[in-house]
């Protein structure tokens, strides 16, 4: 089977290796499929992506009534099957791009190959770092709503955020809450009107309580009983914590305690990119992907050839579904176009040598 | 109604006004209606864009089984007007940025101002400036396989070009005609390899004939009968047409006369941006609009304040629904980040000189 000793540990080479299956990795492989990259899927940890965590899409164009984030990206990879696309469990732990083929290893130690690699492995939701997170993960703790909200009926729900995710989430928890709590650092939201709007609602009929330049200090209770109250900090101008340990605001800083039953994180992600760590891909200091940009062909590109990034691993600003299977369609037309370059030039490599041989 | 004499011919001021009712423009609709920017779009002659002349769209993301073009743009067209989006008739015929509002003038005579601008205007079709065109257009000679195909049943029918766009119209045009030939300038296609894989397979049923290193240089024909054959040139080395006129081919450009009942061109695209002549908007040589790129907020933007730029319009390399789309999702955001900095200048503006009337 195989042609190397170096070789021996390979389950199979393939053109393209897609990092990621959300709405940038599933749109990479619709277009490397149609384009006959035979492209190979890895879903990695979160299959599916941040769309999943989604109850319901309204925003993403082409649905006039909205759709479902999980039945979205279920068409998606539905489509790219349907034009030959294979998707497979997998996480990629590390990608070596010292020499070609692209050597990619998997958690579970199995090693592909492969001439072209596209990075949509995503962002992570992110967390806080305060006492009591570690032991409430996923005991009335969580980072999605959709996923969890349902275990706490009629119970204090609080959500910690003060963007789109974070006012979606708390709209959303007022179906079970007894009532949502919105914690938020800062006076200003940085949501969407669409969004401020509906929670303002939300705010006039009871369901939710905005409390405003407030942090979570500390998460109390067990594994076994959940969340049983929080820690908060407050001051009028906002970043408390911040001020807690400034000598200029000493005395300012309110610091109380509040009985929640839950406690939900939507204070963004990380992006999912140690597993490039090595080799030559330029990220920035949060560790998102720094592509080419620009006008014409090749936005896409990395700063390592034939590895390209697409979705939220590169976009912090935009973030959308949208966004995100333009790059997806953007890095698969770009790694076709180094796919085809690198077989004319091996073509050329082999020609003179011909040539060569019957001289 | 008005307030100033110089308004007196503005029919409403609008916080956002859209250029194009393709996907570019009606994702920009949609989220800019979700961010309470009233937005007001108007259609421009080609209303829905270049994608209401493609029968199937197989490749945007989310519909597994394809839908069709005009389909896809309705849907979108009825999402943004759920959220509140404004859709007109319109062509829009010059925009004033000496001053803010934007002025924008309608072909009809008719004025709207506007805090906010999206260039979305797509790009149309191109022609070869070849003799009998102008007779013949719309009478045989079309360059929407879409929109004119079944007129021409059994009859023989030529598609110009070389790239998806004449692929897919060759394709398509087997429905109809007793045999398609497909004129290609150059020896090697442009389009993706589904495309030139299905071709091939229409060429081996004999439903499609290629000619390539080949180009049309005269329509004969009239309105009244349509076309009745055309004047072709080819050459082994391609660009013919160039070739006839280099002494250096001198005799090697062959001429011939062919038979065909209808010709569809598939030749590319010339942005819509002659509206924007006399702003301070960056183009490129062909027209299409420069915009900021890179990573972060304000991809969009031109290099006019307040006026951004979206889809087809922009984008010379990619042009895939699905990358218009995202950009006209950046470009609403863009915008909103744009209005909502100038209510706060604004607001800021107003105050120190309510103080000081206070003193």
């Amino acid at each position: 089977m195989t042609e190397t000793s170096q070789d021996t540990d390979v389950v199979e080479h393939r053109r393209l290796v897609i990092a990621g299956s959300g709405i940038a990795g599933l749109t990479a492989a619709i277009y490397a499929a149609r384009s006959n990259n035979d492209p190979l899927v890895f879903e990695g940890d979160e299959p599916g992506g941040q769309l999943t965590l989604t109850t319901e899409v309204d925003n993403y164009p082409g649905f006039a009534e909205g759709i479902s984030g999980p039945e979205l990206v279920t068409n998606m990879k539905e489509q790219a099957k349907r034009f030959g696309a294979e998707v497979k469990h997998g996480i990629i732990t590390s990608v070596d791009d010292s020499d070609r083929p692209f050597r990619i290893e998997l958690k579970n130690g199995d090693v592909y190959t492969a001439d072209a690699f596209i990075a949509a492995s995503g962002a992570s939701a992110r967390t806080l770092g305060i006492p009591g997170e570690d032991d409430l993960m996923g005991y009335g703790l969580s980072t999605c709503a959709t996923c969890d909200g349902a275990f706490f009926r009629d119970e204090k729900i609080m959500v910690v955020g003060g963007g789109d995710a974070a006012m979606e989430e708390a709209n959303f928890l007022t179906k079970f809450a007894s009532k949502v709590y919105l914690v938020h650092r800062r006076e200003e939201f940085r949501a969407e009107d669409y969004w401020i709007d509906r929670t303002m609602e939300k705010v006039d009929e009871g369901k939710i309580e905005i409390m405003r330049n407030t942090e979570v200090t500390e998460l109390h209770g067990t594994p076994e009983e959940g969340v049983d109250h929080v820690t908060l900090v407050r001051h009028p101008e906002g970043h408390p914590t911040e001020k807690l340990a400034d000598p200029e605001f000493a005395g300012e800083v309110e610091e109380f305690d509040f009985d929640v039953g839950a406690v939900f994180y939507a204070i963004g992600h990380t992006p999912n990119t140690a597993y490039l760590e090595g080799t030559g891909v330029r990220m920035d200091d949060e560790g998102y992907i720094r592509t080419e940009g620009g006008s014409g062909g090749g936005q896409t590109a990395t700063d390592v050839e034939g590895l390209f990034g697409a979705g939220d691993v590169v976009d912090y600003h935009y973030q959308q579904a949208v966004t995100a299977g333009g790059m997806g369609s953007k890095a698969a037309i770009d790694a076709d176009d180094y796919l085809e370059e690198l077989e004319r030039k091996t073509a050329k490599q082999a020609e003179p040598a011909a040539a060569e041989s019957d001289d």
